[in-house]
C-alpha cells in the first residue's frame, strides 16, 4: 500500500503522529504547501497564502508545549473572517489590501487552540453571490460551489485538512456537496460571529469544511466548546425522517433516486426509516429566507452599495434592488413565518432523531458562472439548525454529491454523532 | 424670551429651519462646536472630533440637494461604531489610532440621509463595564452612566441634537435616565448592526439618544425605515401596565415612589393603568441575561483577551473569568429562559398597549467609578423588545431620572408613539 503524504492524512491522524512526535508542525505545513504549490495555479482556491509566514507559524508550534489535539494542524479560513497578519478583501476590488488589527473570534480561538492559519481561501463577493475564480478540484471544468468555495476546494484537493466557511444560504453544505467533502454548519450563533463580516444578521453562521466527520467534530470543539465528541457506537438504533421539504421540486430526478437508494440501505443497518412530509408554513419558508436575507444584506453591506456602486458586481447590484423592495412589513412578516416553521420543526424532532435529503439539487455545473442552487440549505440555514453535509453519494457523470443530515436546534453534538454513525453504516 | 442657539434646538425644529434657509448646515454645525468648546473639557463626551472635518461637512451639505429631513443634522457616533474617515477606539488601548476602511452600516444610513458626522463619542471599554472619562453635564461629579455615556452627555448638554448608543444590558436607557435625554433602544435587530464592534451578538442592539420623542423618531426612521412617523392624537385612550417586574427589589424607594405617582397622574389623563406582575421564568430573566451576555462577550472578544492581556481592564477580565465558569449546557439553558419568557411577554401585551416602569435604580451615583445599575434594562435587552426612557422624573438630589415604556417585539412604531403621548401628558 502506498504511503499517504502528510497532506493527505485526517487532522485526527495528524494530531495522533504530531503528539507522538512522528511528525512535526513544519513537516505537516511543508506537505500542505507543496500541494498548494502543485495544484493552486489550476485550483485557485487561495486568496492569500504567505508560504514563509506559515512556515514559522508551524516553527513556533513545534517549539512551544502541545496547546491540545489541534496543535500544528493547518487550517484555511474563508476571506470574509479578519486575520491581523494577513489581508481580508472579502472578494471585493472595495476592499484591496485592506487590514484589520485584530482576528475573528473564531481565528483566534484556533490559533490558541495550536492551529496553523494557513491562509485566506477564495470566496464570493461579500459572500453573497458573485461566483469566485476557483474551480472544483474534481474536474476544473466545474464550479466548487460558493460562497466558501475556496475552503471546499483546497480541503477537498488536500492542501489542508480543515478549513473555516460560512453559511447564509447554502454556502457551507452546498460546495461541501459539489467537492466531496464533509460540511458542517452548526446551529445559529453556536460559533462566535464577531469579526466576520457580516451580511445577514439573522442568517450568518460559521461552520467548518473537512474530509471527516471526527475531523469536523475535532475543530468544531474547539469553536463551539464541547468537551469531547464520544461518537455513537455502531449498535445503536437511529430513527431517521427521510425529508420531502418544499426544496424537492427543485432537485434532479437522479438526485432523489440517490437519497431515496441511500434511505432504503440505512433501512437495512439499524436505522427506521420514516417519511416526513413538510409543507404548511414551510412551504413559504424559501420565500421567507430570500426576503429576510435581501433585506438585510442590502442594509448590511450600506457603506459599500452607497459609496462604491461602480465596484460592486452587477449580480449583487440586482440584490440590492431587490432589497429595496422589500419593506419593513414584509421583512417582519418573513421573520413570522420563519419562527412559526421553527416551532413546528421542533415538533418533527420528537419523533426522529436526524432528517436527511440531498445536500444540493445535483452534482456541481459545469462552469465558473453559476455557483449552484442552494433550495436544500436555504430553510434549515433560516430555521437555525444544525447541518451535516456527508460525501457519501454521486451524480449522474460521477462528480459528488452530499447527503444531508439536518437535527434539532442546539443539539450539533448529537447530530454530528448520528451523522457519523450514517456515514459508517454506508461505507 | 430669550432666543434659543442653535445647538439647543431640536433636530425637527432645525430640520425646518435648514429646508426653509432660516440656517445653514455650517451655522448648525459652528453652534454645536462652539458648545463643544465651551463645554467639553468638563464633560468629556467626545474621544474623537475634527472641527474643520465637521465644518467640511456641513459645507458639503449646504451645497447640495437637500437629501430630507436629516439633511445638515449633526449626530454624534458612540466609538464602538466604525468610521471611514476617523478613529474607531472602542475606549481600549489595544485599539489605540485604528483606522478601518469602512463605516459601520448605520453611520453610512446617517451619512446617506444627510447627517453631519460630528465625531465619535466617548464608551466603556468596548462598551462593557470599565467606566468611561465622561462627566454627567448636569453634576460634573456625578456618572452619566453608560456605556453610551458620552453619547447621552453630548446630547444633554446641547452639544448635538441626536447621538447614536448601544445597548448589551442597559447602556442606552441608563444613560438617558441619567442624563435626562430621550433614549430608544429598538426591537433586537431592527437597526443593522454591521460594522459595530460585537460584544454579545444576541444581545447587542444599535438605539438613539435624543432629547425630544419626535427627534428619536426622526432618525430612527431613517436607520429603520418607517414612512414617517404619525405620533398619536392627545384623545386617545392609552392601556398602560405598571410593571412589577423582578427588577423591583434594586430600586430606591424615591424611584418607586415617583413613578407610582406619575401612573396615578396618567390615569388622570385618559389612560387606563393596570398591575402587571411579572414572575416565574422572569425572575430567571435577569440570572440569564448576565450568563448569556458572559458566555458571548468572552468569546467575541477572544482575540483581546487571549493576546493582550494586559492592556485589558481589571473588571473585565474578571468578567472574563467569570464566563469562563459558563459552559455550553448552562448557556442553552440561559437561551431557552430568555425564549419562555418572550413567549409569556407577548401575552402580557395583548391586554396593555405598553408597560412602565423606572428607567434606573435611581438618579446617577456619585463619582465615576461606577456607572451603575442596569436590574431595569438587561432583562428587556434580552427579550428584545422596545424601549423608550423618557426625561421626566427627578431624583431626591434633583437629578434626572427616566420614566421608561416598554413595547411588544417589534412594534416598535406605536411604542414610539405612546411614549410621546405619554410625554405629552405628563407635561
Amino acid at each position: 500500500m502506498k504511503r499517504q503524504k502528510l497532506n493527505e492524512l485526517s487532522a485526527t491522524v495528524l494530531s495522533a503522529m504530531l503528539e507522538s512526535g512522528d511528525c512535526t508542525a513544519v513537516q505537516v505545513a511543508q506537505a500542505c504547501l507543496e500541494r498548494v504549490q502543485a495544484r493552486d495555479a489550476d485550483v485557485k482556491a487561495w486568496a492569500y497564502i504567505d508560504p514563509d509566514a506559515v512556515l514559522e507559524q508551524a516553527r513556533v508550534r513545534d517549539r512551544e508545549a502541545r496547546r491540545g489535539p489541534l496543535h500544528g494542524i493547518p487550517v484555511g479560513v474563508k476571506d470574509i473572517m479578519h486575520t491581523f497578519d494577513m489581508p481580508t478583501e472579502y472578494a471585493s476590488p472595495i476592499y484591496r489590501g485592506n487590514r484589520t488589527r485584530e482576528d475573528a473570534a473564531c481565528v483566534a480561538m484556533l490559533r490558541d487552540a495550536g492551529c496553523v492559519i494557513m491562509g485566506k481561501t477564495e470566496t464570493m463577493e461579500f459572500a453573497v453571490y458573485n461566483p469566485a475564480r476557483t474551480h472544483n478540484p474534481h474536474n476544473l471544468a466545474h464550479t466548487p460551489g460558493g460562497s466558501s468555495s475556496g475552503s471546499a476546494a483546497a480541503t477537498a484537493d488536500f492542501m489542508v485538512p480543515l478549513a473555516l466557511g460560512t453559511q447564509t444560504g447554502g454556502s457551507i453544505i452546498r460546495p461541501a456537496s459539489y467537492c466531496g467533502v464533509v460540511g458542517y454548519k452548526p446551529s445559529y450563533r453556536l460559533i462566535n460571529r464577531a469579526g466576520v463580516k457580516a451580511v445577514s444578521d439573522s442568517l450568518d453562521t460559521v461552520g467548518v469544511l473537512a474530509r471527516t466527520v471526527g475531523d469536523a467534530a475535532l475543530i468544531a470543539s474547539a469553536l463551539i466548546g464541547w468537551k469531547g465528541v464520544d461518537l455513537y457506537s455502531d449498535s445503536d438504533q437511529l430513527r431517521i425522517g427521510l425529508c420531502r421539504s418544499p426544496a424537492g421540486k427543485f432537485a434532479e430526478a437522479a438526485t432523489l433516486a440517490a437519497v431515496e437508494e441511500t434511505a432504503a440501505r440505512l433501512g437495512n443497518a439499524r436505522c427506521s426509516i420514516r417519511e416526513v412530509v413538510l409543507s404548511g408554513p414551510f412551504d413559504r419558508a424559501l420565500d421567507a429566507q430570500a426576503s429576510v436575507n435581501l433585506y438585510e444584506a442590502r442594509r448590511s453591506l450600506s457603506f459599500e452599495r452607497i459609496n462604491h456602486p461602480a465596484q460592486i458586481s452587477k449580480v449583487l447590484t440586482a440584490r440590492f434592488e431587490q432589497g429595496e423592495k422589500i419593506r419593513l412589513y414584509d421583512y417582519l412578516a418573513a421573520q413570522a413565518v420563519l419562527s412559526e416553521c421553527r416551532e413546528r420543526l421542533a415538533e418533527v424532532f420528537e419523533a426522529v432523531d436526524v432528517l436527511i435529503e440531498p445536500s444540493s439539487t445535483g452534482e456541481a455545473p459545469r462552469g465558473l458562472e453559476n455557483p449552484g442552487d442552494s433550495a436544500f440549505n436555504r430553510m434549515w440555514t433560516a430555521l437555525h439548525v444544525p447541518c451535516v453535509s456527508l460525501p457519501v453519494l454521486r451524480g449522474p457523470s460521477g462528480l459528488p454529491l452530499g447527503l444531508q443530515v439536518i437535527g434539532p436546534i442546539n443539539s450539533d453534538k448529537i447530530t454530528v454523532q448520528v451523522a457519523d454513525q450514517i456515514a459508517m453504516r454506508l461505507q
